[in-house]
């Protein structure tokens, strides 16, 4: 099958060539990386929600519920789950729950976990490229699910459209929040299992935090929800939430300033990416004759590491 | 004063313009990196001994009352303190010692710490390029105290000619030794405080572990001194074991061997550093096209970043 033929079947939302381009991504098999730029020039009309919080908030779960309010407005759902101990590595949770809702496995959900491969947190290309073959597939909305520690979560907000942060009550939040800096980049609170001690407590925290930040006229001034993920509290408001920070993005330029910011690090990735492989291909012969060199003196080793990069004094 | 003159004092051993040498290159003033590359040049002939040991293993003292040693034997001293818990920092010890042997100021001597300047632990160019001005000036052998943990420490015994490892009984040294694979790397071990319980022990242990390598017939078997640095227990033995090992380096292919890894390793460092520098200096108007290409899906993020780093693509 020539590229054009992956390319419509994926384009057409076409599952199993989606699993098998992701495979072949994963494996860097040439094609899937040409057959993954191809796809690139079809994306962006997906809307990219982030769920971020520590093991145990209850991100799956909120997942769980929030997934069939948007089902129901025949939204197309993907799902990332870049949090290694989420129960989405199985599958299990939200297989469960929409087959309660559509009697029946629901194709327009299309869940991947990037878990167990190698996973050392934060954002990696994997989770972009993810994200694109979702996109290019047609869903309309793509959660990523991540853990909340630190820089890497940061990251994965700048990624989203809608940046949403779990917390619960008793769990040290606060300081978790000062810490990781999540104050600057949520674009949603979520107190998860308020059915807990210490939800208005957190409230509170929560609220007193966000005050003592000034918001222009004109910026978005991130709301708190209070959810019971199980009974299903609170799960309808977030979904409004959600729509409404989305038709806030879109109404002003605050929308292509973040696909332009995706976009920037993306760029950035790339270019790493592309200079680590630069190195690892350098010729071996042609840097034994260098070390060699300096060895004897004969030249020093900002000269030489010039002549390796600098392609007009010598191609490699 | 130009470059010739300024090379000229250093290789002469002029202390002033060595120190200002060495705040040029942390400044990064053009004229110092122009300077320290026809340094590299003189280089080499000095021999570069490793001190590595936990934080309070007394590497200061055992040095006290090493270089006196080499210095009556009229060898000129470098020591460079990349330990940040070391004395040597305010040079105190250290002066103290050499005030009671010389009567005076040695100024044979030259002691330059880089703990306090944004230490990270391990092996930084500002150690290398301190240990190139200090053989450049004409040192006969160079310390460099560094702390004993983890990867760092080996790329120190990779720089260095001889790289001793300080241990003291009861530190729980021996899990050390295995963790920080300490044990395929150091050409001395020192039991230093053995006035303290379980240095019996810690000898016993070692030897053990020793035993259990094969060596091969002409391979170094690192040897196990024991020391009280304060008393100068065991100090000569420690100083005869240093240049036994340095005629062993001489007298096989030992010492070629190890100056060319250390070229490979400083190449290495320096390829790394200019494609950081030339990240850094990619024209940010063209990132911005470049961005604005890709929020549009003109083009996707590899082959932009090709783009930047191929030069027969886009001259940069």
């Amino acid at each position: 099958m020539n590229l054009a033929n992956k390319l419509n079947k994926i384009l057409a939302g076409d599952l199993q060539a989606a699993a098998r381009l992701m495979r072949g991504i994963d494996d860097e098999v040439p094609d899937a990386i040409e057959l993954l730029e191809s796809i690139y020039l079809h994306t962006g009309r997906a809307y990219i929600v982030g769920v971020t919080g520590a093991p145990g908030a209850g991100k799956s779960t909120l997942l769980g519920s929030l997934i069939p309010v948007f089902r129901r407005e025949k939204m197309k759902v993907g799902v990332v789950a870049i949090d290694p101990t989420s129960p989405f590595s199985g599958g299990a949770i939200l297989g469960d729950r929409v087959r309660m809702q559509s009697q029946g496995v629901d194709k327009d959900i299309f869940i991947r976990s990037l878990a167990s491969r190698g996973w050392k947190g934060g954002l990696s290309r994997a989770t972009l490229n993810t994200i694109h073959v979702m996109d290019a597939m047609g869903k309309d909305i793509i959660f990523v699910e991540s853990v909340g520690s630190g820089q890497g979560d940061i990251d994965i907000a700048r990624v989203a459209d809608t940046a949403i942060v779990v917390l619960t009550p008793g769990m040290g939040d606060e300081i978790q929040i000062m810490k990781a800096g999540i104050l600057e980049v949520a674009d949603i609170f979520v107190i998860n299992k308020t059915d807990r001690d210490g939800a208005e407590t957190l409230r509170n925290g929560l609220e007193g935090m966000l005050e003592m930040k000034t918001y222009l006229p004109d910026e978005w001034r991130p709301g708190i929800i209070l959810t019971e993920a199980i009974s299903g509290k609170g799960i309808e408001e977030l979904a409004r939430e959600v729509l409404r920070h989305r038709e806030f993005l879109i109404s002003g330029t605050e929308m292509e300033k973040r696909r332009k910011e995706r976009a920037r690090l993306e760029l950035m990735m790339a270019i790493e990416s592309s200079l680590l492989t630069y190195v690892e291909r350098i010729d071996r012969d042609y840097l034994d004759k260098l070390v060699d060199d300096l060895a004897l003196r004969k030249t020093n080793p900002r000269s030489a590491a010039l002549k390796v990069i600098n392609p007009s004094t010598k191609q490699l």
